[in-house]
C-alpha cells in the first residue's frame, strides 16, 4: 500500500482499539528470532527457511545461555544417552555456572555429572531417578543447600505445565529431524521410539534446541516435536545408543519365583471381576511386572476378550498383544526396548503420548485416569502399603520414581509385586525408608508368600476370599521376614536433607536425609 | 501413611521450600473439576472416569456460562455446520446476553445469528469470514459500537496463542468422541476430516465442550482433540452435514477461461526456476486456483519430480497427487471436500495440522514458512497489488480472509489468479475496497490478459521475459478494464466502522465502513 488505510487517529475513534497498532509492513511486529534479515527489495528473502546452527555451541549461544538457567533433557535413550554430557561439557567450557538440570530422568550415562557439580557448573538436579555414582554422591550431600528434587513422570509434566519448572533451554535428543525442527524417534541412525517426555519440555521451554544425528528432508514424518516449538537444529555425530534403552530394569525374566508371582498377579486380576472385554492395564518395569503381560495374553485369548489399551513404558510383550489383536491401542510415553521403538514407527495403534497425556494430575484427564489395573514393583513396602522405589534400605538413592505414584493413584486396582525378601533384605518392613507412593493408593501386594490386600479394599478381600486366593496379611508377612532375617539394624540419618520427594500434585511427601557417618 | 513424613516445620528448614505444601491425601490439591466425589473408603471411586453430560444445556451450565463471555467455534463443517445455532439457541433460552462469538469462520449456516444479535444475545463477532444475510446486516452496522473483527487463519491462531482472544468456552463439533473427549473428524455419522482450527481453541480455552453424534469406545483414535483438554462430552442427534463441506468456493471448474488462467499459472511456476524436486505449494479456493493442481500434476509427472508437501485447505486434486506418489505429505488444516475428509482418515502422510502449525506468524515457524508457491484468488486487486478477499465492490462483506495474507507473506512466490473482469465489474482497480493482503507480499497476478509481476520482483520479471511469458503491467490492465467497462461510480462510505480487518501480526490493516444511504 502506498498510503496506509489505518492510523492511530482512526483507531482512537473505535471503542476498544485506542491502544492497537496500525499495520506498517508485513514483518514489522514479528517477535525477535522468528524472521531472518535481508536488505533485498524482495521481502520474501526475509523469511527464515531453516534453523540449522553450525554447532551445538553456536545454538547454545544463540539461545542466550546464562548462569543460573534451567536446562532440560529427556531420557528416552536411558543408559545410552549421550546428549546430557555433550551439552554439559560445552557449557563448562563456556564457563557457565550454577545450572539447574531438569531431566525426565538420569541414568548410569550421567555419572560424570558429579565432576560438574563439584566444579559448580551444575548446582541443582530435578529428575525422576538417579543411579550409580551420581546417586550415591547426591545421597552424601554433594548438592549442598539445594537438595535434588524427585518427581514422578506425571508430577514433572504438571510442574512444567503449571509453570513450577520454568525451562530456559530444552535440549531434545532427536533420532531424526528436518531443518525446521520437525523431529521424531522412529527414524535415524539410533532410534528411541516415543519422545513422550520431550514433548512437554518442547511445548513449555523458552528456547528449544533439537540435536540430531540424522537430518532428513523437509517435512519429517511423524512430527513428535513440531517445528512450531523449535528454535535451533544441530547435527552431531551421535546422540545416543539405542542398545542403552533396554537396561536392567526392563529385562524379561526367567526366574521361577518371579514367574510364580506374575502368575499370581494374573489370578488376582481375574478375581477382581475387572478382567473383562475392554479392560486396560499398565505394567511397570521389574521382571515379575513385565512377565504378567504374558499371562494376561493367555487369559485374554482363553476368554476371547480384548484390552482397550495398555499404557506406560512399552515393552515387547505389549507389542505382541497389539500385533495379535489382543489390545486395541498402546499408549506409549517411553519405549522400554527396541521392539517397542520399532513398533511405534510402523503401527498406527501404537500411539506416542506426551507425559502430560500420560499422567499429569492437573490436566482435564490423563491416560492413567482410565486404568483398570497397574502392576508395579517396589524396593520396599511397609505395613501401611507405602512404597519406596527411590532409595535402598541403606538409605542411598538408587532408582526412580517413574510413573509409580501416578498409576497407583488412578488405577481401579493397583498391584505391587515383589519378593518378600531379596538376599538378606526384607521388602516388607515397618516403615519404608522413603515414601514415593502413599499406601492409600496401593490396593494389593503380591509376594512369593501370597496376596496381601489393603484393608481399605474390603470389596477385594471379599472377592479374593471367594476365589480362594492365598491371602496373607501384612502382619503375617512381617512375621515371616523377621523370622527369616531377624530385625535389621536401623540406619541412622542426620538432619541434612539431600533430596526432596514431590508427590504428583506438587506437595512434598518425603525427604531423603544424609546418613550419619 | 499413618504419620506424615513432612510438615511445615521441616519445609521451613529447606531453602526454597518455605512456602511449599506437605502431602496430605492423594487428591487433596487436585484442581476443581478434575476429580469426582465419593465418600467410599476406596479412594479409587473418587476418580472421574467419564465426562459425559446429560445434555448440551447441562454442559454449558457446568462450564459456568456468564453474560459477556467469549465462546468459540470451528467451521470444518462449513455450510453444513449445525452446532453454532444449536448452542446459541440454548444460550438464548437460558437468558445469556452479550456474548462474543469467536469462530474460525462463519458461513451461510449462520445467517440466523442476525436474530440473536438483534435480541442482544450476541454482541460481538470475530471470524475469518462472513456470508449471506449475516454479512449484509453486519455491513449495515447491526453490531453497533463493536465492529466485527476479521482475522486470517494464522492471525486467529496467533491471537489465541498470545492471549488476545481469551476463549471462555470452546465448542467442538466432533464427528466422533469417546467418553473422555478424545475426538476426531474421520469417524462417525458425519465426518469433516481435519479439525485443525479446533485444535487451537481446545488448547487455549478455559472450558472445552466436545459435542458429538457418534460416541465411540475408549480410546478413540486418532486423538485430534486429546482428552487432556476436554471438560465435557455431549451426545446430540446431529452435529453437521458432511455435504456442506464442499461449498461453492471449492468446486472444480470446467470454465475455459479459468482453465486458461490455471495453465498460465503453471507456466509461471515453471518459469520461476523453483519447480524442482521437493518444491511445495498451496492452492487457495476458487476455480482457477484449484485447477492449477491438475496442471502441476502433469508437469511433475513429465519431469519425474515430486513435491515435498502441499498445504492448506485440502481438495481431491491434492489427494490424487498424494495417492499417485507425486507429493510426499499433505498438511491439512481443513478438508475442502469429502474426498479429502476420507483420505485424512486412512493415509498417514495426509497429516492433520493445527491452525498454529499452519500459519501462526508468532510461533517458531509455521508450515507456510517453507512454501515455494501459493496460488490465491481475489475479489479485487489494485495497482499496488493489494488484495481484497472480504468485501464486494459494493462495499458489502461477502467472503473470508482465510489463509490469504498468511501464505502471501511467506511463500517464495505468491500468485493471485483472477479474471480481469467479472460481469460489469473490474477485478483490477485503482484502490481495493478493503485491504486484506498487502501488495508488498503479492508477487504475481495472472489474469486472462496475461502475467503481471510486482515491480519489486525484478528477478521474476527477468526470468519471465526470458521464458517468453505474456507480461502485462498493472497500468495496461487498468486501461483495458476501463476501456471495457468505463469508470465505475465510486461508492460513498460513512464514518461508521462496521468491521476491523486485522493483519496476521495483530496490527490493523483496514476497516470496513458502512455505506452512505
Amino acid at each position: 500500500m502506498k498510503s496506509k488505510r489505518v492510523n492511530e487517529i482512526l483507531l482512537k475513534s473505535i471503542e476498544g482499539y485506542e491502544d492497537r497498532r496500525p499495520y506498517v509492513e508485513p514483518f514489522t511486529y514479528h517477535p525477535e528470532g522468528t524472521m531472518g534479515h535481508s536488505e533485498s527489495e524482495n521481502i520474501k528473502e526475509k523469511v527464515k527457511r531453516d534453523k540449522l546452527a553450525e554447532s551445538l555451541k553456536e545454538a547454545i549461544e544463540n539461545a542466550g545461555i546464562k548462569d543460573g538457567m534451567t536446562i532440560s533433557f529427556h531420557h528416552h535413550f536411558r543408559a545410552g544417552d549421550k546428549l546430557v554430557m555433550m551439552v554439559v561439557e560445552i557449557l563448562a567450557e563456556m564457563g557457565v555456572k550454577d545450572l539447574r538440570i531438569a531431566a525426565s530422568s538420569l541414568t548410569s550415562a550421567h555419572e560424570e555429572l558429579v565432576e560438574y557439580i563439584k566444579s559448580g557448573v551444575v548446582t541443582r538436579i530435578e529428575t525422576s531417578g538417579i543411579r550409580g555414582r551420581l546417586a550415591s554422591e547426591i545421597s552424601e550431600g554433594i548438592l549442598g543447600k539445594h537438595p535434588a528434587v524427585i518427581r514422578s513422570h506425571g508430577g514433572r509434566a504438571r510442574a512444567i505445565c503449571e509453570g513450577e519448572i520454568k525451562i530456559d533451554i530444552a535440549f531434545i535428543a532427536a533420532p531424526s529431524s528436518d531443518c525446521m525442527g520437525n523431529a521424531n524417534g522412529v527414524k535415524g541412525k539410533s532410534i528411541c521410539g516415543s519422545m513422550g517426555y520431550a514433548k512437554v519440555d518442547a511445548e513449555y521451554a523458552d528456547k528449544v534446541i533439537v540435536v540430531t544425528d540424522t537430518l532428513v528432508d523437509y517435512p519429517n514424518f511423524p512430527q513428535s516435536i513440531p517445528q512450531t516449538l523449535v528454535d535451533y537444529v544441530v547435527v552431531v555425530d551421535e546422540i545416543g545408543d539405542s542398545k542403552g534403552i533396554m537396561s536392567g530394569a526392563t529385562r524379561l525374566t526367567s526366574n521361577p519365583k518371579e514367574l510364580l508371582m506374575a502368575k499370581r498377579v494374573s489370578d488376582v486380576m481375574l478375581a477382581t471381576g475387572l478382567f473383562v472385554d475392554g479392560f486396560s492395564m499398565q505394567t511397570g518395569s521389574g521382571g515379575a511386572a513385565l512377565a504378567v503381560t504374558r499371562f494376561v495374553k493367555d487369559e485374554a485369548k482363553k476368554r476371547n476378550i480384548k484390552l482397550s489399551y495398555a499404557l506406560g513404558g512399552i515393552t515387547k510383550p505389549m507389542v505382541d498383544l497389539l500385533e495379535e489383536g489382543l489390545v486395541d491401542t498402546l499408549f506409549d510415553v517411553q519405549c522400554f526396548d527396541l521392539s517397542a521403538a520399532e513398533s511405534i514407527g510402523k503401527n498406527e495403534k501404537h500411539v506416542e503420548i506426551s507425559a502430560d497425556f500420560y499422567a499429569n494430575p492437573f490436566n482435564k484427564s490423563a491416560a492413567v485416569n482410565k486404568l483398570d489395573f497397574v502392576i508395579l514393583s517396589a524396593l520396599e513396602i511397609d505395613v501401611d502399603f507405602n512404597v519406596n522405589v527411590i532409595s535402598g534400605s541403606d538409605g542411598v538413592i538408587r532408582a526412580a520414581s517413574g510413573g509409580h505414584s501416578d498409576t497407583a493413584a488412578m488405577a481401579k486396582v493397583s498391584i505391587v509385586v515383589a519378593p518378600l525378601t531379596r538376599g538378606r533384605i526384607s521388602t516388607v518392613i515397618d516403615k519404608v525408608t522413603t515414601v514415593v507412593t502413599p499406601g492409600s493408593t496401593v490396593d494389593i501386594l503380591v509376594t512369593d508368600y501370597g496376596v496381601t490386600v489393603n484393608p481399605r479394599r474390603k470389596d477385594l478381600i471379599e472377592k479374593f476370599t471367594k476365589a480362594g486366593l492365598p491371602l496373607i496379611t501384612m502382619e503375617e508377612l512381617r512375621k515371616i521376614s523377621t523370622r527369616l532375617l531377624g530385625t535389621p539394624k536401623e540406619i541412622e540419618f542426620s538432619d541434612e536433607v539431600v533430596a526432596v520427594v514431590e508427590y504428583r500434585d506438587g506437595s512434598i511427601i518425603d525427604v531423603i536425609r544424609k546418613r550419619k557417618q
